[in-house]
């Protein structure tokens, strides 16, 4: 018998009119489903996904532990791992449900690097956090010759004010405790008024404020965006 | 007579499938669609937004000439945003087709600066080019705390050679004729076997190189990606 194919597909930031076609598709056509979901929680990809789920589908729940601890959520991703293995052994597809895009900042990649070595996989590319959060914002983020950054929160400050220096524009992501010190810094470096804040990008709890008027500490779901000025000609005014 | 809403859509990186939910709706339901062009050849932003378009749907082409010189382009982003302007002032919604992502290095961002003020705006998010040639590649880009930078090859070389040491993963983008000049900046960084080309990702001449055996000059719809060494854990395989 034939292998099933893994594939891991990206559901973007969470309305889930901004799925691709292609993603709903495959999620409608998936003899099994897989998501990651926190315990004791609803899983935010089944949510996005929930729409395009048929009846007939068999689902695995992932249980990942929210933590920065590697030993509990590596085990999770080996059980996790273990468990779809068995369903591609059986020659049956696997989709997995990623929120955003799978390969960025996505917990597909763990998956990804226990099981594309041994069965056929494909990755469909989703919109990002940091795409939707800059169309809600109505803020472009780079044109021209610009150069972008994403960079984690929890980070050292000297390191993100470093990268803060080398880009034009910057997502600053994973914001939750470290809010009120990112806010510091980017006061310091000038920033503050370039600065939006944003959480829970296109759900119906969209948050979008200055940075100085931001909840400290903030959601999981939120991020930083700062623009430095931009291409002044796109500032242009016909 | 109340104005027509003026809404950007992004298209993804060519794979129709690529297209979201939402912007093949706002695509087949539009009274009026607008997309650039190169003059004398046929727009990238229609063709992957084709299988959406209804019969009966009026079109507006935006001749964008391809150069560095701001003078024509800026002429050409004037005529067009007057030329969209017309409709929205008959009260007709206007929805414009953008390749990848509307504020990610997208044309859009010149329309929008000029008529963003005057008229009720959306912008819905699109899957980028870099999402799009991870997917393909199977690079998984950034985890947990790593950085990520976009950077467009034409910088000098000190700056990109300056960024690309400010993050963890990158994607070099406009690559065209300084693919040799990136290639070798890539090998004195000891990056070259870490770096993979890909042309036209999700398009039926899709090609993924290692770097070293990229064409050169590159194409337009062209790109590098360079990951470092990613996070160790995610190397672990059960």
């Amino acid at each position: 018998m034939s292998k099933g194919r893994f594939i891991g597909v990206g559901l973007g930031p969470g309305d889930p009119d901004l799925v691709t076609i292609r993603a709903a598709r495959l999620i409608a056509g998936a003899e099994v489903i897989a998501y990651p979901s926190l315990p004791g929680t609803e899983s935010f990809a089944r949510q996005i996904a929930a729409p395009y789920i048929t009846d007939n589908t068999h689902e695995i729940t992932l249980e990942i532990p929210m933590t920065t601890a590697r030993g509990p959520a590596q085990t999770a991703y080996d059980l996790g791992a273990a468990r779809i293995a068995e369903a591609l052994d059986l020659g049956q597809d696997v989709v997995m449900l990623c929120e955003g895009d799978p390969f960025f900042y996505g917990s597909f990649m763990y998956l990804h690097a226990r099981l594309s070595g041994r069965y056929p996989t494909e990755v469909v590319p989703g919109v990002t956090s940091v795409s939707a959060a800059a169309a809600r914002a109505q803020m472009p983020l780079v044109a021209r010759n610009e150069a972008f950054a994403t960079i984690p929160a929890p980070l050292p400050d000297e390191t993100i004010r470093h990268r803060i220096e080398s880009a034009d524009s910057i997502a600053i992501l994973k914001v939750g405790r470290h809010l009120g010190r990112i806010r510091d810094l980017l006061a310091s470096l000038d920033l503050l008024d370039r600065a939006r804040y944003i959480e829970r990008a296109t759900l119906h709890n969209e948050r979008i404020l200055p940075l100085a008027e931001a909840p400290d500490p903030a959601p999981y779901f939120s991020l930083i965006l700062v623009t430095k000025g931009a291409d002044p000609w796109l500032k242009t005014q016909s």
